[in-house]
C-alpha cells in the first residue's frame, strides 16, 4: 500500500471540555508534522461529544481517496469503548466499503514504550 | 535527595472494570522493574473506584520512609482530574506532613515522546 493511499485517524473519546478536544487537534498537528511522509492523511476523529465522530472521520479518508485508513484508538485501557464501541463503528465502515482496508491499530495504553515514557516525565 | 528516600506514585482514574485497575498494578510493576535502581518505591494509587486512594497511597510511601513522593498522573489531559482534583488531594497531605515534599510531575498526555509513542503503535 503506498503513502498517498493510506490515512491515519487517531480516535480520542471526546470532552465537553472545548480544551481538551483541542488537545487532540494539536496532537494530531504533530502527528502530521512527524509522519506526513508516511500517511497521505492524518486526522483525527472522536467517540462522543465532539466532531468529527469516528465514522465521519473514516468517511472524510475515504472521501480524499485513502484505500486503507488506519484507526488509531486514543485510550489508555481495553475498556468497553476500546473493545466494542470503536470496533462496531469500524465494521459498519467496512462493509459499506468492503474494497477498503480499515484497520485499528493498538491502544495507546498498549504501547510498549509506556513505561519509559512515564520515567521521561520524571527525571 | 538518594534514592533511598524518594518514591514514585502512579496515580490512575480508576474503574469499575477490575481488569483496567489490573493494568494499572501491572503498568505499576512494569515501572518497578525498569526503575527500581531510581526509587525506593514505586507503588499505585486510584483517584476513585478502586484502592488504594490517592491518599492512602502517599500515606504508604511516607509510611515506608520516604522523604520525597513523585505523584504521576497516568491520564490523558489536563481535565479536572489534573488540575484539580489530584493537587487538592496532594495539597492536604503536603499540609499534613511540611517536612516532606510531596510533587505531582507531568500528566502522561503531556509527554513530549507521545506522537512517537503513537507511531509506534501503526508500523
Amino acid at each position: 500500500m503506498s503513502k498517498n493511499s493510506r490515512a491515519l485517524l487517531l480516535v480520542a473519546h471526546g470532552s465537553r471540555r472545548t480544551d481538551s478536544n483541542d488537545e487532540i487537534r494539536e496532537l494530531t498537528a504533530r502527528l502530521r508534522e512527524q509522519a506526513s511522509d508516511r500517511f497521505a492523511s492524518i486526522t483525527c476523529g472522536f467517540l462522543e461529544l465532539a466532531s468529527p465522530s469516528i465514522p465521519d472521520g473514516i468517511q472524510e479518508c475515504i472521501d480524499r481517496g485513502a484505500q486503507e485508513v488506519i484507526v488509531l484508538p486514543y485510550f489508555l485501557s481495553a475498556g468497553r469503548h476500546v473493545v466494542a464501541d470503536i470496533p462496531e463503528l469500524v465494521a459498519v465502515k467496512q462493509q459499506q466499503y468492503p474494497d477498503l482496508s480499515i484497520k485499528i491499530s493498538g491502544y495507546l495504553g498498549s504501547a510498549e514504550g509506556i513505561p519509559n515514557l512515564l520515567l521521561s516525565l520524571v527525571e
